[in-house]
């Protein structure tokens, strides 16, 4: 498996087993800098004690913040600035999966707006840079350690809000560290790289360069996952959701999701306990029949991938979504939304968020609305 | 055929129909511009009426020169940039090919080193940066409106250099411009295209997304070049291979090109009259050779898409040779260095030029050795 570097938007990323090591000169300069971690990860997959061996070899002092959670808070990123800052960190290495990469994003900017870091959340911030972050990615979902976004939950206000933050200056995309990536957790971060995928190729504003990353990002994911599950310690595996996940945050840079990750963000500010990607792969299959409807030829020219039968006709919808349920299935996933307790009384509220908050439909979006919203609540639950 | 943006590494490109408009907003604030092409292509493709529609929709004041030639030199790049700066110039619209392009981003930087135009082209400039340059690119070969490279000739030393010289600003790739692209510019450029996509893909440093990037473009040259050539006045064709030819781009911006671009500069060099892409194609198929003996995965990964029976090992290099010929000749293409007064007796000297200027091998490029530098020369007769 080929390791390899990569210059994209200002983020130099390295790709490939022991790449962490490779951050080791961008860190030249700095006396402090603080590691922002989730419980176990970090520690679990090794990455923690790789980060540190460099850490201390160029005798930069370090302060270990590890309470992020799977979908971090307003509160837990105050909490982590404060005391990166009130530590004197001039920088940020954040290891962790997407959660833990999106917060220290946000953190990074908060150092320069006077740590308001709701301001940033809901775009407010007046500041739009921050201190240098380093990404060291431990998950094959988000694609953060190559893009612009963040999303951050505000429990108070049952929102989860995606935002632009800022590039990392650098990042490790090592697949070493995803071989203790538990079963669930491989699927559904797999499943919400696919997501990715998917979105941004059919985005009103896709091109072909966005389906040419988007059918790479796919093929990968329907190939490996499979093989991925049934050898979880597997390098190889991993090397190409690792590819996958981080070719789809490209597309998602470039493009942007559209229905379904705005669907699942109402769901999962309403219920935090809602992984993001299962939330997707829940919403998926249902919002993939009216993409297919509105956008066919987008739609087919990804999902193609999963069955060579699916046409770019709007007709088609239902084949297109069955074949997605199918592939979900085959690789195990068949969860609901009524599973995380969610029945039809909450579908009006929902709906009425969505509506409310004119996330539907944005001017580059597919024409989604809000029937179609309602239909597709209700058909995952 | 879809119009899109996309954002490459600080470029703002704007592909399909009538981008050219698009450029307006970008002219905000500038009161003169100096525009550089050649004698005829920005006239009879129509793009220098558009962009004057343009200049003189927002009252913006400009100069063209339009004394660029095939392969630009240090004294035309000189003569362009005093007359630009002479006339209050500040920002350059390059209207052409890949020549006109690479001349125009090193005419930008001069202007902030004191016009030292040399410097630039032998890496000797302190200044890397310069004013801003828009591109709107007249052929479907170079790449240039999105890497941040040049080649400039200097025929008093009998060279031509590549560099690094910078980004533009913003370029349009418009296909309407190419449907007055002459048959044999369509196949040379074409094939350009195709080199850098098939070299960026072997250099040693390469990786699945080189590779994907690679086979993205060959694929539609594959396709649409035949289609093209049959079709000279064809709107999709060229849209296709406009599209291929900016996805090479990306490709060499990331990875670079090796042992067929250094050889082709170094006959081109001597003889300016060679036309680099067709210069290219006939080093290429030899040096196609060695590439696959040395490099067999990667170079199948891409000569595979001519010939499906390539195999990915240093055995089968002559049969990758051999179908690349036959590519080329498919689209017309059966030149050789001799139709260019280039014989045996010319082939030491070249040997000696690629060895001295140590252009071969390259920590990153696949091992070439001066006999097989010898041997390409002396197939390509």
């Amino acid at each position: 498996m080929l390791s390899f570097d990569m210059d994209y938007a200002g983020v130099r990323l390295y790709f490939g087993e022991f790449s962490v090591k490779k951050l080791e000169p961008h860190l030249r300069g700095f006396s402090s800098v603080a590691l922002a971690t989730s419980k176990s990860a970090a520690r679990v997959s090794g990455a923690l004690k790789d980060v540190t061996e460099v850490l201390e070899k160029r005798s930069v002092s370090y302060e270990i913040y590890d309470r992020f959670t799977p979908n971090p808070t307003i509160d837990e990123t105050v909490e982590f600035a404060r005391l990166a800052w009130e530590r004197g960190a001039q920088a940020i290495i954040a290891i962790g999966g997407g959660s833990v990469i999106d917060a220290a994003k946000v953190a990074a900017i908060a150092k320069l707006n006077g740590n308001k870091v709701a301001d940033v959340v809901y775009g407010r911030s007046e500041v739009s840079t921050g201190v240098p972050v380093f990404a060291v990615n431990l998950t094959h979902g988000t694609g953060t350690e190559v893009d612009r976004y963040s999303v951050i939950s505000d429990p108070e206000h049952k929102e989860k809000r995606g935002m632009v933050s800022l590039y990392p200056t650098a990042s490790a995309d090592d697949p070493r560290y995803l071989t203790t990536l538990p079963k669930d957790q491989t699927i559904y971060t797999a499943l919400d790289a696919f997501y990715h995928s998917y979105e941004a190729a059919t985005r009103l504003s896709s091109s072909p360069y966005i389906e040419m990353l988007s059918r790479e990002a796919v093929s990968k994911i329907r190939d490996w996952l499979p093989r991925s599950l049934a050898d979880l310690k597997g390098l190889e595996p991993r090397y190409w959701l690792l590819y996958a996940s981080m070719v789809a945050g490209v597309a998602i840079d470039m493009a942007g999701t559209h229905v379904i990750h705005t669907l699942e963000h109402v769901a999962s500010g309403i219920n935090p306990k809602l992984i993001h990607g299962a939330g997707l792969a829940m919403l998926g299959p249902r919002s993939a029949y009216y993409t297919h409807k509105l956008s066919p030829v987008k739609s087919a020219a990804v999902l193609s991938l999963f069955d060579s039968t699916i046409r770019p006709t709007a007709d088609d919808a239902e084949h297109a979504e069955k074949a997605l349920r199918q592939f979900q299935q085959k690789v195990g996933f068949d969860q609901h939304l009524s599973d995380y307790g969610f029945g039809k009384d909450d579908v009006p509220s929902m709906v009425e968020y969505v509506v409310k908050n004119k996330a539907l439909p944005g001017p580059d979006l597919v024409p989604i609305t809000e029937d179609m919203v309602r239909d597709i609540f209700v058909k995952s639950l």
